[in-house]
């Protein structure tokens, strides 16, 4: 009952050990098993929505999702009751995404039809994430995230430009077109031209007119050259970010990783740098 | 009615730091107040277009139209009002836009119907550009800026190489599938050329014959390396013009350049580089 | 019968030398006969599956599929019978391409109408590598590979999130597009929306809602930035690479690396570096 | 008619440097109307392919077009006359290309209905190029063109691995969704794997069967990360080329350019490289 650690009973510990850690033969057959239910459960959720499959196996696959919920249930108690700090663990992300993923199988049952239960459901997906321990990836992850943090300021300058371009494109073309074409409205309009400058064409709406196809001509090769530049903010972000993370070698005087790689004193504190071992580097 | 800044009225001084400053709490709610007016009236130009919005609220819309066309009116007069030099302003780059931005609503008085006043009513959305100060983002829209300025050489012989392509290829395409198969005539083989080799792909027109169907997908392949230059081309110019970025002090003893943007010292001798002032940078 | 080398009959080890070898002439002619055979053969079978040349030429292409097979079936026997280790030999990625690549036709005997035995004779093109003997062009396509080895957690994590935000998407397509306007399932929403994140863009299923029509304009948009990513993870990987190419001569003198491929002295201190054996790289 | 410079006639000499030249106002004027009369002789070939046009101003056209055709004749007849050496001149790629773009209108003469003739009388496009005199923009053509050529073996690895995939893709396709979904063979299903693996996405083949369209979505996201390999090279290739371009230090032993950036010794024979002015480079 108590939340403090020092009166924490065997029970609750072995609990712990197997339910949010690795180590054990146990704690791994835990995470197995979870994970296979949670993309069952997942796999059931989209099979159910094709109609030939609800007709025939509705019935079992509403069964099965009722196990997948009690499972799902016991987990989330469990983890409650054998964390440390409770309310941390119930405010964590994970937390949360533990909760969200039981609630809509149970307010289905309140509340009949309700469609957007399912969109929640979904999120069991996310769960993934904690099963896999994403440990041996996460610096890798970092790089991606860096870059694209980096670069968030130009890639936001970016789309306001292409929501300018849009927009200025649309009412040309609805101008151009009209509604007799299928440019029925600016927002219509809007929407062609992110499909046509995405490079996505589903060509539901194209332009008729040979002015229009002029123009949807130069909106495709201008749309494509604009759209190269968030590709090479990337690339270049990225491959600063790389260059960054292979210098390993830290300061023995301040600590600073990030050195250049032929940089023979930190660059924070002046302090000569060991050379650096580049057998060790390939 | 003097424009010499020395017999300048307290009103006007104080006009003026609301309109044109961002430093007084009344100054910041004018430019958030005017930023909801420009998005609020463009998104109602917009939505005037859809059919069955115009019909129910197309008064409704008329009327708020109107009230924002003379909110933006007694803006300009304002700006023109206190501007130290009127003329400076009237012929400024946003001088024109906010004229521009008010003036098709009077015009659609004098002719009524005219569709391309509403075209330069959307342009009102540039105005946002002033409201936002972007001056925190400039650093990094010079980069890009930059980067295609540097690259525009070769961004046009890329284009003049890919207009003579798709010359080559329609002519090609036009004989091959002919009339019969849609491709009525060669400006619409082009426009079928640019819509394959920027890969949008609509489908309204598609080869039929065997042969067109294998010149298009060599088209596609041929297209798609092609276009990866663009990309190429913008990626290596971002990357140097960030290089440059970071390469703006020299070590004063043994005169390198190219130092990480928060390096305190010479990477290659040790010796203390001269602060960056960071502000100014940021 | 004995496998071992040194009672090797003369036979044998001449034929060895024209079937494995190109240093002879019979060798080189060799090559060349089977590389056409092996082009010649899949030409025939994919110009089988179309209608009216099977209708008119059926039985002339399957008499040469028949001699083909015959002169693949004498190959495989002879390169058997010729090669040091047999074993090693039919165990070996060319070995069991080359048994893969005859197999089907014997098969279609027993079974006849067996569609799948069509699918592997294709893999017969897998040869024509054997036959390239792709030794030029290895250094470079280690390049490619081990780039892609080196950004394969990056990849990995990329496609899960990929995953994931299809899965999102989809499920909100599917509630906000429903099964009247062609999103019948979940699992037709997701390939709605790779097809859509991708860029392909066929059009079969398009959003015909606003909402829909919105969501799908965000999805273009998102996903295009997203796919940004792998073609930045991949470019500075091969960056990297190719760098590392360069990296392989270390200056005897002052020990710098990075040197050009060409260089013939350190560029830091003037001392001659040792000859590249460029037969090795090249 | 002698060929040799001695005996040169001045009107010959006059001419040429009309013709040849670009330094005399003459030779100035002559480029600026020659390009006037090459635009507009294949915009009249463009325009006379749309047939309302060909129906009211097909006479018009083809007056026209002869008149274009002795303006071509009579330039090429001049430049044959005034250039030093004629037969090389004729064997130029310009020569032939001025040759080759007024033959099809006398060759329509001998053979009327001739399709290809038109085809050929767009290559005139070709010769803007002359009259550009395309030599600003060279250094930056030179850039593309190395680092196409540079990446050509790799390119080609590329496009033979993407065949085969195609190629193993198609067949699994043409079997899996078969002649009944307009898969109807498998060069068919090959266009459709182009059009797939490239992003167009025409929609006028689309797999129908759930699991013909789970291959299809594999298809685009492999496909899709495939191709970005292409750009990733070109990328790193025309990154390499855009350094090597920018150091325009030329050793005063050797000769030789393009050494790296921070080098202070010739890499061909060791000689010490002047040391570079940064202010001139920035």
């Amino acid at each position: 009952m108590s939340n403090s650690a020092n009166n924490d009973n065997p029970v609750r510990h072995k609990l712990r050990r197997i339910i949010f850690g690795t180590d054990t033969p146990a704690g791994k057959y835990f995470d197995i098993i979870l994970m296979v239910c949670i993309v069952l459960s997942v796999l059931l959720i989209l099979l159910d929505t094709i109609a030939p499959i609800h007709k025939q196996y509705g019935e079992l696959i509403r069964t099965s999702e009722w196990i997948f919920t009690i499972i799902f249930t016991t987990e989330y108690v469990l983890r409650l009751y054998c964390s440390i700090n409770r309310w941390q663990y119930a405010r964590s992300f994970f937390g949360v995404v533990d909760l969200v993923s039981i609630l809509p199988s149970y307010l289905a049952l309140i509340f009949p039809g309700a469609n957007v239960a399912l969109a929640l459901r979904v999120l069991r997906l996310f769960r993934v994430f904690r099963v896999l321990k994403l440990l041996r990836y996460l610096s890798d992850g970092n790089v991606l995230l860096r870059a694209m943090v980096m670069s968030s300021r130009k890639v936001f300058i970016f789309f306001f430009s292409v929501s300018l371009i849009v927009m200025v494109l649309s009412v040309i073309m609805y101008v151009v077109e009209g509604p007799n074409n299928g440019f029925s409205s600016i927002p219509k309009a809007m929407y062609w031209t992110i499909v046509t400058i995405t490079t996505v064409g589903y060509g539901d709406i194209t332009p008729q007119t040979a002015l229009g196809q002029t123009i949807a001509a130069a909106t495709m090769l201008i749309g494509y050259s604009i759209l190269a530049i968030p590709t090479g903010i990337l690339t270049a972000e990225i491959s600063n970010e790389m260059l960054r993370e292979r210098d390993l070698r830290k300061c023995s005087n301040c600590g600073r990783h990030g050195h250049d790689k032929d940089a023979s004193f930190c660059n924070h504190c002046g302090t000569e740098l060991e050379q650096m071992d580049l057998h060790q580097k390939d």
